[in-house]
């Protein structure tokens, strides 16, 4: 079970503190609306926390909390921000996009590939995708500590900065022309967006991408889990890097 | 929830009928032996269906059938043998050997990873690896339709019948000296092994193989998930592929 605050005061107080990181504010459709409603929803927009009103069903999990149709759920991380990262010095680093991913266990397995294979960060926005939780945290195998997570509010504004940055970015979409492998990975910092599993990398974030390129498949059969996909690519960069820094 | 069929009588009739593909036969410890589970134990050695003891306390999840301290696990798929396998015609062929994977979801992700690259065959042994269950079924999305699962009593057997028809064996090992990408997959058949997440593949197999090689890691991190790892190297053996039929 994820760890959590419930109740209008305690999550008035953990905003207005910032020390907790919150991944998402659940609010019964069913709660009277007041003044102290109200103050959370400010505080919350103010502090760039996703509030969601979703059905009184949804807090049966929660039943043994007097949480008032109220529930502020707690990352198990901390995430970094974007500003930040750009800050620090980049050489021929690597950040990993994820647009859309709903699975926590999916997530898990990519956090683990990407600290194999030395990328340096993964964004995730803060809506229409899976946040860290404490299954993403099990399925790391440990490897949540080992690289940033990266939570921003517009993919479309993080790619944009790192455009400015000076970042190549590479989206992944299966009815690419090109190839993961025809793209040379060596002497740039790169992002790669990995898209929803059906619904693939939004038109928005295409449209931004340097390279749009797809694994190629061999049976007529495309529906590759999205970490195996990330991880045939991406260790594809590290072959190339390897092999690159044996010239 | 597995396919299951339970009790002494409904057992005998389905092992002497043999219409239908029996991953595994528990047999409570508390059970009373009688001629009846020998004639089970018997016909199943026949068979090549395994069998195992197990604490009563494993029926639980059974409490609604009338089991008698005996379940047969049902296959929701029929296994290929490896001489019918063998005895197609293969060129430039690949199959992928599983030694000791537990997890379902991760079999069902590499049977996902496995169609999509074109694998002909994934072989997995009867005993201390999971069998395809229901949750493999759901997991691999559909690809357990368009791939064979061999299943074999000794992996080490089945190794040296594919070395018998001029297969090449790679073995995956954290400690190789040589990388994936080191080898040239063109003009052969092939067969990748994968060993459990920890023990990793058995020494008897290592010692079969042709070549031993490891996924490097970028960062002081070695625990890449089994169905990442394998979709790392299955695709490199794509891009080598394809990249030959263009010369």
């Amino acid at each position: 079970m994820d760890d959590i605050i419930f109740g209008k005061n305690a999550i008035t107080e953990a905003l207005i503190k910032g020390d907790r990181e919150i991944n998402k504010i659940l609010i019964s459709k069913n709660i009277h609306s007041d003044s102290k409603l109200n103050q959370i929803k400010e505080l919350a927009k103010q502090r760039g926390v996703v509030f969601q009103f979703v059905a009184k069903e949804k807090f049966s999990q929660y039943a043994q909390y007097n949480h008032q149709g109220i529930i502020a759920q707690i990352s198990p991380i901390e995430y970094m921000d974007l500003d930040d990262f750009l800050e620090k010095e980049h050489e021929n680093s690597s950040v990993v996009i994820l647009d859309g991913i709903e699975d926590s266990h999916n997530l898990g397995a990519i956090i683990r590939t990407c600290v194999c294979a030395g990328v340096a960060g993964i964004i995730i926005p803060s809506r229409r995708n899976v946040q860290v939780n404490d299954i993403v945290e099990k399925t790391s195998a440990g490897a949540i500590n080992h690289i940033p997570i990266i939570k921003v509010n517009s993919l479309v504004n993080a790619v944009q900065k790192l455009k400015n940055s000076d970042w190549w970015v590479v989206a992944t979409d299966a009815s690419a022309k090109d190839n993961y492998y025809d793209v040379d990975y060596n002497n740039m910092n790169f992002a790669i967006i990995m898209g929803a599993e059906h619904a693939g990398v939004s038109k928005s974030l295409l449209k931004l991408s340097d390279f749009i390129v797809k694994i190629p498949m061999l049976k007529d059969f495309n529906s590759l889990n999205v970490s195996n996909a990330l991880s045939a690519i991406i260790f594809e960069t590290v072959r190339q890097k390897l092999k690159n820094s044996q010239k």
